[in-house]
């Protein structure tokens, strides 16, 4: 069957009873008003644990996007100028959810699929395995690991016809959640920046906590020796003792070191004149980036995690509702939300990739400039 | 490949390795001697947690029957005259096994496809999650999850005609359990009412405890306040404090309230001459039913599950070889049954569904002529 | 689409994006120097929980050889000359890996789908589950479940032209081990023997333990009342209390008796001045026989799994780095190995089977002659 590209196309809907295995089109078949090439193109995934899965190449013409709709639209990576947006996982493949058992390993099952630039975490909830009421809540939830329900390409009729993959993913169990996350990646043709737009619903008839992290991820080349964030921070503590031990150099990356155990910093991010939170990492010579930005309100908190050994070297900057530890501890110090019967919060992010020196030096000014003060450093491990 | 209908045709076979993913067939195709213009079609679902599900439609030419050979021939739901059997459960995809974890969640992850107008618990064990000789028994077993190895269409040379989707599902693990289930629901062309007959047997070479309930859900338009249920009925007994604090309200039904906990009422049916149970559910305005029977010392306790909530708001009604404890509690009551080995137990169920007030009356009035004194209400838990 | 054969064909790739459903080549399509009438076909399993299995089936002119890409490259079975070696499981569908929670049943789920001549056990961890530093190991681990990565047919162009089947499987998680197993199946057209060559390496960037078992079992007929297991042995010794209490009888069989608990013996072999080890399993009448040999070093113990009981009647003997106890207790007896980063280990076995009484007695013959002294049978049960 051939699916010809409209300003809304199905790819998989659960409601038309549509998956389509093979489909593209391009700049050639939809005329938009721009000179970019773009181009989306689906296709599936063959061989070992990622037999049967579905990813999405959105090409804008300048950055091209890979989502995987198996994989409750998680990124796997970004492309823009020869610079990607990425790690190396030890884990290759693209883990079909079937081969995914969540309680492995004490909880932490979802490891074995972990590799995307950017997996959500949560949303019944997120973080640290373990018994939250008598519950073994495992690592990090399902929502990266149930396959998408309806996956469509939506093109804005005016321009600048921003591009959007849109993905409705449903986290629900009788008797328990009743969670819909709707998905939106985008992009303008041609342009350096992508966002984010996510729309989460209690469809239940209770009210109902949530979580959910963005788990974006950074390795090479951005990640080297002399590696740096900035952000619009209030102030930050170590999750653990080794973390704190080095809690000096938060904000500086090492090159990979065989073993080295990951640190983590919590971040209280603080916001501009319009609640927007300001993050940037750059490489070492600085004259390579990525900058995000999103409202403080929506995502309040932002877990900085390092992981500056061989077994995958790279560090997650992660805005989230909450904390990564187990819910049980999220709770009690009031990070874990709660949305009532049919109503919806909203998670905005605009990430930008720098190319040159003068960008990103630009743009690491306009955050040094919107800080008043240095972040404070708490030096004390975060309270659980 | 066209596979053109015969008396006997299969679908699915592990024996004959076949597997139809589209196929359908109707009174042209084979000319039976009734006028009613019945049909069978499979197909397959797509999208989310549904991708890959093979589905049934047989269509009586007045009633519509849903087959899930994918869950262990599980019916979704039945149509006739425009009243449904079936309820809407929060989960709305019918879920491909492969997603579900029968240990998520303390040995509920069974909920997370729950949905169907009926599926069978069992057959190692039924009942609740928990521990049985230091082993955790899961929700309600494995059978609804277990996709169908050889499935079958046989329609009845003589008439009426019956036609009959046969489905055999086999539970079975090496120094296990080696249970063969083999499932059949039939109906008559043109008639209102249908069957279940399935055969149970111990291939194992040891004796086999076994459990099993047909969990049959009745939601709206058959569940409403008012709603009202009469059977032969010995005696009946609450599952829980919850429910013994409405005991006296066991037979009728109020409208969804959110949060309203779920009532369980243990009731021991009893039998007309012939050794046959008799139930039936009637709306509020009694001018819909639906009718019951089953040879009683088949499957000799029914449990009432009334969810009387806004999350899913429908009533089981869930003959059975037990009640849903705990297989650690069922057989301390005696209520887990052993096969032989070579040995099988047969079930047999009648539906029939009453769409006038006439009709209602006189089912009502059948069963309650059987009853010489009101079921005897026992006010305390039952035993634990 | 169609793809020849060639001297190196890829039928299944992670990298290439490779999955071929059917394909088929045979002597006619690729001339070698031989009058064997080999044959290659690869197809699709269906139905049940084998819906979407690989099957290779390696033909060499004279003996047939199954491999499951689905399941790890385990043989599901070997023929020659009308015998076969395998077994008659209660499980009958060769059970895709996504029908598989390894954590069921206190951590023994494995025996859902256990049912081949061969399977690996392996790779992280082996033998029984029990927590090993409060982490609970499921029984025999991951490796015989996880679907192939790349699978390739090999011809050597030179004579005699083995035909070699490889696969890579993949076993990792993030802070986890990396281990690659690539395995090779391989035969000489037209002989009676056939050889497993299996590397191991640890790409990870830490050292690794391992453990990795060749769980081979043999049933009927070469198993039967009579059949005896001869072998170079230093030493033996049961490993619990029942196969203690008949261990003199540890070589012989006796028929299948219901409910006969299994009895294992841990052997540790000798080897020939080569430094093989050399097995033979042959029936009552002593014209039937397999034979196997490998380098002692490369497998130091050997498992004699006798399980004459009528739920599975079947011999395992089982080359191995260690046995299988749980890992805590295999490393507190030292037979734990490690992989230092990007270390090989290097597994090589040959099977031979003999159809007739001259042929069983000088394989027979030439393992006595290896053999200075009886084997010492140690009567008290092994350590734990």
């Amino acid at each position: 069957m051939h699916t010809p590209i409209t300003h809304q196309t199905t790819l998989t809907s659960v409601k038309e009873n549509i998956h389509l295995d093979e489909w593209s089109a391009s700049h050639t078949d939809l005329p938009l008003d721009t000179d970019a090439q773009w181009s989306i193109k689906k296709h599936t995934l063959h061989g070992g644990k990622q037999e049967g899965v579905d990813m999405i190449e959105l090409d804008n013409g300048a950055m091209r996007i890979t989502i995987i709709p198996t994989r409750g639209m998680s990124i796997y990576d970004v492309s823009y100028g020869g610079l990607r947006l990425g790690w190396n996982s030890p884990v290759k493949e693209i883990v079909h959810p079937q081969f995914i058992d969540m309680e492995d390993n004490g909880g932490l099952g979802w490891l074995e699929g972990f590799n995307e630039w950017m997996t959500r975490c949560g949303v019944e909830f997120a973080g640290h395995p373990g018994e939250d009421n008598g519950r073994l809540l495992t690592l990090h939830g399902k929502i990266g690991n149930i396959p998408t329900s309806e996956v469509q390409v939506v093109i804005d009729k005016e321009p600048p016809h921003r591009i959007r993959i849109r993905g409705k993913v449903h986290e629900v169990f009788f008797n328990g959640p009743n969670l819909e996350l709707w998905t939106e990646v985008s992009t303008v043709p041609g342009s350096n920046s992508f966002r984010i737009d996510d729309v989460l619903t209690n469809k239940g008839k209770l009210e109902q906590e949530f979580m959910i992290i963005y788990h974006a991820n950074f390795g090479p080349p951005l990640l080297e020796q002399g590696s740096k964030l900035l952000g619009t921070i209030e102030k930050l503590q170590p999750f653990d003792a080794h973390a704190a031990s080095e809690v000096q150099r938060w904000d500086t990356y090492h090159q990979a070191k065989d073993g080295f155990a990951e640190q983590v910093y919590c971040i209280y991010p603080s916001a501009d004149s319009d609640g927007n939170a300001h993050f940037l990492l750059h490489n070492a010579s600085a004259d390579q980036a990525v900058s995000f930005t999103y409202p403080k309100e929506q995502l309040p908190y932002l877990t900085q995690w390092k992981n500056e050994n061989t077994g995958g070297y790279v560090t997650g900057l992660e805005p989230g509702t909450g904390f990564p530890h187990n819910r049980s501890i999220e709770r009690k110090y009031g990070r874990v939300p709660v949305l009532k019967p049919g109503a919806s919060r909203s998670f905005g992010l605009e990430y930008t990739i720098h190319k040159d020196k003068e960008e990103v030096k630009a743009a690491a000014n306009a955050i040094q400039n919107l800080m008043q003060q240095p972040p404070q450093v708490i030096a004390e491990v975060i309270g659980k």
